[in-house]
């Protein structure tokens, strides 16, 4: 096991007594949920995207002979994951360890989550018949989630838990591809030429994504985010027509929980105006877009996470710091800065890089 | 073999006498080329990124059992493949039939094209000691490129031919990767950790592909296009420092040729400008935003290829057309416009879709 890191990392105290009088052991007032809600906050949170697992050594040891979806359906695993990259790096939230296909597995879908590939389906849905298989979600069908999730609220004290889902439009592709798709080819047949079957099938999936959102609320999460992974391979148009009805039905479907709601995609520059609209309370933004230049698209009235591109975690830190100093600069044109990174940590990242990277956001945005 | 489309394909004529005396027998004039060079036109003209191939079953004819590579480098094969979509649908221009590692291929590097995957490098290229395989590219070393471009302007009289190359940026990320990427990694990391290494490298390959272009300029190629399909995942801040000198470069050594360069590149919303400040006369735009929007930020003195998401050629007919004459009314923004896809033509895509739209964009533009 690698030893814990060092550096004067805030968070560090917190796997001990905690240290932070102020927030209490209560989430509520922690930094990361404070900068959602636009509010005022000592130093900017941080937490990184795919923080738990691939680049671990302690998530590849626990992980070793199990299958994917076996370690989503097992509580003390998805508590032991989540609260790996807290401990080492001091980040300011935890995200539920899980999967996006978790909730579609959970209803019944044969799919599996195949090493080095992602999911597979093993019967793509490219019919009105093949809908059926999309039933609702009751608690009862993640018992594991709930278990997993109320064990972390314990554990985590003051470190507020994201919970997730996947959106609508990433879940269909999946669904409709069989697996990973380049160009999401038959997603965007069916998205154009068949509308009728395209909204029946994302109308199921949001009714799902609804219900296993509120799940994860109920077990405790403080936080909830929606990732629309492939969403940018859509224009702002088609997002308009074909996604926005059914992300805007989540969001709105979450208002009375009173958690922050994060939305989150990749190449999305063309859609951060509309991923706000949708109704998120904080609008995640890759590394294309400056964070300054994305206040601007994304409006008033919410908050922005991000925004480094994972890959500038492989050079030296040398080249790191200054960017993330950029960042930190750039994010005080937005009512409210999470630091992120673009995209999910690369499995060959170091994670003594991330270690420092989270001690100079809190250091740097403190002064 | 599939009969040739009865609808009233305006270019269909080309293929017997040609019919359009104002243009006589040199592409100079042609409609391409003057749109190109944002000159009045009597109608958009037309052609499709991978027009030749793939969808067209007379492509997969002469494929079968032919390498790709060996493909590239048989005049004969290259000649016919690259007459096929000519024929069929009458488009306004030719693209030689190629692809961008054949330079690379030609001097030396060990490499191949892999069905279902793509190019694949046999040592990667990550340290200067591996640059040495980049030799400077002669014009003996691509005769079958010359010879098959000699023979294609003879054969296509007054239909101009578009030479390509692939771009600095993406031919590294190839050589660097060893293959085709999701994310880039090896080459961001190269990028922003040695950058030292990796202006060498894209030196040598600047040097390289300006000499293919100039040999299949040379050669009779009316226009130019560079492709840098994968450069959209780079930040506008990063492509300033680490991509346009060398693009720079390329379209500087172009300038004395008076034929028209196209700079094309997927997901490049954020790079539009950049694109064409490289020194472009023509920007390419994939599906993602808007031409009119487009044209405010390329800039004036530049015209604009694009934009139908050749995801919507899978849609039925009646979907395909309101969309193309909504981006024919949105190119009228720029100051010249040459009607194309957002990206390749995918390979499921029917044929006789793209002969349609041929006809429907040569019929609405010229009222």
């Amino acid at each position: 096991m690698p030893t814990f890191p060092a550096s004067p990392l805030r968070g560090g105290e917190r796997t001990g007594t905690p240290a932070w009088e102020p927030w209490g052991v209560n989430p509520a007032d922690s930094t990361f949920l404070r900068a959602c809600r636009r509010q005022p906050v000592e130093h900017t949170p941080v937490w990184f995207m795919r923080q738990a697992g691939r680049s671990l050594p302690e998530y590849l040891a626990v992980r070793e002979g199990v299958p994917m979806l076996t370690a989503c359906a097992t509580p003390d695993l998805i508590v032991e994951i989540t609260m790996q990259p807290v401990r080492r790096y001091g980040v300011d939230a935890a995200i539920f360890f899980s999967d996006i296909v978790v909730p579609l597995k959970a209803i019944g879908v044969d799919l599996d989550i195949k090493p080095g590939v992602g999911p597979v389906i093993a019967d793509p849905i490219r019919s009105p018949e093949a809908l059926a298989v999309l039933r609702d979600l009751e608690p009862g069908d993640v018992p594991y989630v709930t278990e997993a999730i109320g064990s972390l609220v314990k554990e985590l004290g003051e470190v507020p838990l994201i919970g997730f889902a996947g959106a609508p439009f990433t879940l269909a592709s999946y669904l409709i591809e069989g697996g990973p798709s380049k160009n999401h080819d038959h997603t965007k047949a069916m998205m154009y030429g068949r509308p009728d079957l395209w909204h029946a099938l994302m109308t199921r999936l949001t009714d799902i994504t609804l219900a296993y959102l509120r799940v994860q609320a109920a077990a405790g999460a403080s936080a909830l985010q929606l990732f629309d992974s492939w969403v940018g391979a859509v224009a702002p148009d088609d997002y308009r027509t074909f996604v926005l009805p059914h992300t805007s039905r989540i969001f709105a479907g979450l208002a009375d929980l009173g958690v922050p709601r994060i939305h989150f995609g990749v190449g999305t520059g063309e859609l951060l105006g509309l991923l706000g609209e949708a109704g998120a309370d904080v609008v995640g933004v890759d590394w294309r877009v400056p964070l300054d230049e994305a206040a601007r698209r994304v409006g008033p009235g919410r908050a922005l996470q991000g925004n480094l591109d994972p890959a500038i975690l492989l050079a030296p830190w040398e080249v790191v710091a200054p960017r993330a100093r950029d960042i930190l600069a750039r994010g005080r044109a937005a009512e409210g800065h999470v630091f992120n990174l673009g995209h999910g940590v690369l499995p060959s990242t170091d994670p003594d890089q991330l270690a420092r990277l989270t001690a100079l956001v809190h250091e740097e945005s403190a002064r």
